[in-house]
């Protein structure tokens, strides 16, 4: 039997029992009627959840949120096209990555690890040059930054471009909404916002996007395969009905909870997430206005040995953080508070542990404040 | 709740208790030193199953076997290879189509369905042109015809030419030894054979076709990048925890039982099951020699409507079994014994359920001879 961890790193999140009971269903295969019964309501769910628009197709690919990235950008690609990319963190650079191979042109808008994209930057970019398509990222999971999708889009719809959205960490735990922001290619994953195991992408093409869909190169990803088997009930692949049952059970989930209340939830933990870590001295690395709900980076201490804390919470608390990735990597801890995992006694928890971690290794500030990091955590969440 | 369906069809195949409940553990994340030690275990394991030689990379796709199929293809295909595509069926039509969107040209050695290839004409396209690649899918799912695989591989690996084959349907079922075959490049699923669900797919490379591998245009499926994470622990997907689970599981149940105790079994019950459909007066398409033991392709009688007897057996046994595609729609019927689905008692419980269905729709054989097919199929599989 694998160990049960605390997942609070940068996905995947906790997987309630409810999903997990879920997830051990009998196994269907992906043509019986009780399928595509099941897929018919995901279309639905997966529709309402990203606030999809009049015409759109919402579906889920099968395979990870990256597989939905290529998803996204295989079915939307003509090689040549002029493909402006916001980068702000590794999977910005990722998709800027994934559009070269699909034969795009790109021009990058690379800002500083750690922050935000400023609207006016994007602006000037779609003055200088005409583009085809405008990518970015919601939430970037390598450095917990927010970017500000709802201008860019607008902005990128003004300037006649379709505009890309990577949601992996924002779906289900922060506002998103595709339909009225003008996004026209967005796509997830099922273990971060949602609380599925990972595994299947939610993906969804606005009326616009489907208007513009090119040849895919890719077969497994092609959109109109995809669709053919979806909607029409035509062979493409055998889908994971264990996935299917999850995601779909995790759907339900956010619709019981109500998509403003997840949002909410998610913001109260992360606020009092941060409450805690300013009394213990630690720092998060965005400014708070561009800060995640949902992944929280956390600059490592002059003088902590990082990877060395990340062990002992997994050691001996079976707490899981994440790393730092490409130019972070040493500097930040990433502290997930998404879906079932975003609790505030996770909070109080996490804090807890590292506390003593940092403390035994000697960590001053932790150690003076060591009682009112939970208080203020408390404090913040309960504001 | 999700109906417990008798999986008999092309795939997914039955799910076992214990895999189920192996896919039911607690999540681990990707990069879990747990899972990484689960990952290790699944490559020696894979190495073993597919009979890897030296210097093989043995890991799994996460997706479904078709993206071990893109898999396979974007990693050895360059534009403009050489590629001899054997197509014997639907499968063997989608390797082909994968090999052209990767921009190969592709000179097809099309078989008549319900067929094996006859490796003299492999040898005969092989003297008069030279390619890069010869690809072939060992188990044809679509019509139940198993092609000479070793045969075929001999030929082209004497003509220089990289071997590809599709085991989707014949890995941990049917002999299968990628070494001793030849074989360069060779993937399946985990949902046929293995028993587990669909979700994964096995493949190995080896030294040979990673001496021979290409860019890959696809960044979900490119093996450089996923050998980065099996291997060397660094991130490029979140791999499904319960996925890897229940593959781990299910390749571990196949050490124990030994594979050509599994082999035996496979072909004693494949045997059973088309002695008992004799009796009933009903014929398998391929010709003995050429017969898969895990996928069985029977003729429709005349006059009988093929969808409803599929409809009833669902409705009136819970019993799944699949139709024909392509040319073969509505003319044959596909019973699949695969791994945990191929055991005599699933022989015998078909066998009486399909009677009664087609003798309750006025089929005449199969009311005459009723109690015979039983003993016919119990006879054949003690022999």
């Amino acid at each position: 039997m694998t160990s049960e961890r605390l997942l609070l790193g940068p996905g995947p999140s906790p997987v309630s029992a409810r999903v997990m009971r879920a997830l051990a269903q009998p196994v269907l295969s992906h043509l019986d009627p009780e399928m595509m019964a099941i897929l018919d309501d995901m279309r639905r769910r997966l529709d309402w959840i990203f606030g999809a628009g009049e015409g759109a197709l919402s579906l889920a690919i099968s395979g990870t949120g990256t597989s939905g990235m290529e998803a996204a950008v295989a079915n939307v690609t003509k090689p040549g096209a002029q493909v402006l990319c916001v980068v702000t963190g590794y999977f910005g650079d990722r998709l800027a990555q994934m559009f070269e191979r699909y034969g795009a042109t790109v021009a990058r808008v690379d800002i500083e690890w750690g922050r935000a994209c400023d609207p006016s930057v994007v602006e000037r970019a779609l003055s200088a040059a005409q583009y085809d398509i405008v990518a970015v990222v919601h939430a970037e999971t390598s450095t917990g930054v927010l970017n500000p999708v709802q201008e860019i889009a607008r902005l990128a719809t003004a300037a006649g471009a379709l505009t890309v959205v990577d949601a992996v960490t924002s779906l289900g735990a922060m506002p998103l909404r595709t339909e009225d922001w003008t996004i026209d290619v967005c796509y997830s994953c099922s273990q971060q916002g949602l609380g599925a195991p990972s595994g299947m992408a939610p993906l969804t093409f606005s009326a616009r996007a489907l208007a513009r869909k090119v040849p895919s190169r890719s077969f497994y990803l092609d959109l109109s395969l995809l669709e053919d088997y979806w909607v029409r009930r035509k062979y493409h692949h055998t889908i994971s009905a264990p996935l299917v049952y999850a995601v779909q059970e995790s759907l339900a989930i956010v619709e019981e909870e109500g998509l403003e209340s997840r949002w909410s939830r998610h913001r109260r933990n992360h606020l009092a997430l941060a409450a805690g870590l300013e009394v213990l001295g630690l720092s998060l690395l965005p400014p708070p206005p561009e800060r995640l709900w949902t992944l929280n980076a956390v600059r490592v201490p002059e003088g902590i040995d990082e990877a060395q804390v990340r062990r002992r919470l997994l050691d001996e608390f079976s707490i899981e953080i994440g790393a730092g990735l490409g130019p972070l990597a040493g500097r930040i801890w990433r502290v997930g508070l998404m879906g079932a995992g975003s609790t505030s006694s996770n909070v109080l928890l996490f804090l807890t542990a590292l506390e003593r971690v940092l403390s035994s290794m000697g960590y001053r500030r932790a150690a003076s404040a060591s009682s009112s990091a939970v208080t203020a955590a408390e404090s913040a969440a309960t504001n």
